[in-house]
């Protein structure tokens, strides 16, 4: 039996969250989010939960249903990845924005810190593992400095096969196999996207590569639980399984439409009650390297999510709360003087863990300085624990809203169940800010012109427009 | 001749900020910055400007000086860092905030992208390099999975030597070199600290260690120019003179009291006004990865030095602008959405490359896919240029507030000048919020209460004050 397969052992590794500094009651009345502020939404609240239901059952939340509905897909992964392991040194993903930061963000919680500087056997055998994410030359070279092209096997994920970026390091490796390989080239590419529309589709077929499908209603920052974060990861060795396990156990935790019992649904609404009192910010805080990468994902989630120039009426809202990504206790030492003593207008969340997977002892030493004797004695787990519970103290007395969601341990279960909360908690701020949570009207402008500016056919008139764009003026430049 | 002593070739790689996007003329009166705006503070300019000069000159400002009087000190540097190199498989700094920022930054900037992955022949015969700038259990044991205490030196950063997390590392490695290597452990660790005061120089005395020093006046965030920063760089091969040398090409930039000349200051002449308009979000978005972590560092100068509860008469301001870091064109796919459609809360900070280190060609292909082809025949380089354009523009048709910093190029020499340019405009974006840029009053409370938790002597009532503050409500935990 699979650990996760016992209920109390599910229940030992229940994410939780805890709001109590968000609230009037321990923040003060100024700055704190009383309980009748909340009772007085009721109405759009029952409203939002009801709207997440139907949406869900309509098939408009496909992402809702990934946690369960993918035993067949988990299986192909597992097989692939497992003949990947055997014949590969490096998987490389060419991806980025939702096809990148999950992908990132699970491998930085669940492998070595050092992963990549291990030894294959340190490593289980599994490949090293790089996400490039970015068409910067010098990071492409940089790569191509430190993978053999002929042991490394490619995974492009795209859904639409549009993205240029991607696209463009897929022509260039797709030249390096060739070159190198001949025919052999389509072994060393596995291609994630839509299951019959755009062009990798149409390449993929046309080649004959291995393919993943990225579910049609599934958009990219709401695809780390298809194959665009599990093929990877199981790469990596990381257990996929339990993953999706967590992922249905957060699922089942976010079931009841009462808001004050879900805490997804009262994590997005003291967001939205701090969103209306002029709190634009929103500072993710893990307390462990392993969960450094979770803030990055987290702020593609939420700022494309919730960034909305327009509701659902038509009307001009420019919605939206900026994410900020932090690490305790390193940024205590960056980011915590402006927390406690700049403007009023962040909510911090920190992401703690009960217990981290070591123990590390401070040895006893200097006795002649008893400043620095102290801490002698204690291990870097109970000074850790120790500097996230001070912060929030600081941040409490500051009057600034905090919240924290703690991890009891970091695993794949607990991962899955984060990820999953934070799907939920964005949706449900969407409903609440009568926003359409799933579009990204506002990237099309860029990428546009970026097409224009390359000559892509079609794009003259934009090409136009940018050659019309005002001149800069020299007094303005030093 | 080195290179940084042409003045042709100075001039060839001087940063320019190019302020267009900021202003009305291009951006509309609602949203833009208008001249009349800046003219209006014409006398707060030359007050700031006087007080900058004043300051310095009377010894306040140690940091300015910092690009033309360490030649012996860099001597002793580049003497220490051959030694290294000779000896060592790692180098590790022990150091947070201030100590491990500026470090991480100029390194990723100027080395390799994957450095660690390299041979030692591939370094030039430099160490791996590593900043452990937190105390995350499972972080630290991954780092001694991958080091060989025994072929590794320990640069401990710290000023006062009472920095709770940087101490506890000392006394764990500590441990292990006496272990390891009896009376040798001495040669396994420098020590980076203040001339006189605090723990860490007593300690360095008492066992004779190798010591660089931190200038009395330099505070940690202005500190990257001094051993803290220059010693880690130069074992790692890369050119700290040129990186001087840079910086005292940007003095001499900043070194006008005319505003309207002086690009440090006008570019915090423009922050100020943005953040008196409300804008309290400064994002900085290097359309580069090597400059990826100059925005960590940048997010530390400004949070720590401009968040800010009181000004110098004692009023309270709570001043400070969030900063946030993003990276181009990533974030283009995870931050754009909201920087076109979001609220009008930010500044947002190009970070441009003239020239890039490489040219990476995107070779034809895919012909029957036009939507595809038409990238072929192109650079990554000018997609990367295309992308940063396009998002430019699309910020300047949604009336963002933006402006551009562009390198000619990622050297030491630039590299220098952009952290030097970015102190002068922090220290005179202090001066016109005439508030204290270089204290941090705010991270004591929680440094205090950390201290308190774990027992330290003297901070009895901190404990009980804690041990006193309110219970946590379970009905605020889900």
């Amino acid at each position: 039996m699979k650990r996760y397969e016992n209920q109390q052992w599910k229940e030992s590794m229940r994410i939780t969250l805890d709001f109590n500094n968000m609230m009037a009651d321990m923040l003060g009345e100024d700055q704190g989010i009383s309980k009748e502020s909340i009772a007085s939404l009721d109405e759009q609240l029952k409203t939002a939960a009801q709207a997440m239901k139907t949406k869900r059952e309509e098939g408009k939340m496909d992402w809702r249903d990934l946690p369960w509905n993918q035993n067949e897909i988990v299986e192909d992964i597992l097989n692939t990845a497992s003949k990947i392991k055997q014949k590969f040194d490096a998987f490389v993903v060419l991806g980025i924005g939702g096809s990148a930061l999950g992908p990132i963000a699970v491998q930085q919680a669940l492998n070595h810190m050092h992963y990549n500087e291990l030894s294959k056997a340190q490593r289980g055998g599994c490949p090293r593992f790089y996400v490039a994410d970015n068409v910067d030359p010098e990071r492409m070279k940089a790569l191509f400095e430190i993978i053999d092209v002929e042991k490394t096997m490619f995974n492009v994920v795209t859904k639409s096969g549009s993205t240029s970026e991607t696209m463009s390091q897929l022509m260039i490796i797709w030249d390096m196999l060739k070159d190198k390989l001949g025919e052999g080239y389509r072994d060393h590419i596995i291609a994630t996207t839509d299951r019959e529309n755009g062009n990798l589709i149409k390449i993929a077929k046309e080649h004959n590569l291995k393919t993943f499908y990225i579910p049609r209603g599934v958009g990219g920052r709401f695809s780390e639980l298809t194959p665009v974060g599990l093929l990877p990861a199981s790469v990596c060795g990381i257990d996929i399984e339990e993953m999706l396990a967590g992922a249905a156990y957060m699922d089942e935790l976010c079931s009841t439409q009462d808001v004050h019992k879900n805490p997804a649904y009262m994590a997005a609404t003291l967001q939205f009650l701090a969103m209306k009192s002029g709190k634009n910010i929103s500072v993710m805080m893990p307390y462990a390297d392993s969960l450094k990468y979770m803030a990055d994902w987290y702020a593609q989630l939420w700022a494309e999510s919730l960034g909305k120039r327009y509701n659902l009426k038509g009307e001009e809202v420019f919605a939206g709360q900026t994410p900020v990504k932090a690490l305790g206790v390193t940024d205590q030492h960056s980011q915590v003087q402006l927390y406690t003593e700049g403007p009023f207008d962040k909510v911090i969340t920190f992401l703690g863990v009960g217990k981290y997977r070591t123990t590390m002892e401070i040895p006893r030493g200097f006795e002649g300085i008893p400043a620095v004797s102290f801490l002698g004695g204690h291990t870097l787990n109970e000074l850790i624990h120790a500097e996230q519970a001070a912060t929030e103290y600081a941040l409490l007395k500051a009057k600034r809203l905090n919240r924290t969601l703690t991890l009891p341990e970091v695993n794949a279960f607990t991962v899955g169940q984060l990820l999953y909360f934070m799907e939920v908690e964005t949706a449900f701020a969407g409903e609440l800010l009568e926003i359409n949570t799933f579009d990204q009207p506002g990237v099309e402008e860029g990428k546009n012109a970026a097409y224009a500016l390359l000559g892509r056919p079609g794009y003259e008139e934009k090409k136009a427009e940018l050659d019309a764009r005002p001149q800069k003026k020299e007094e303005y430049i030093l």
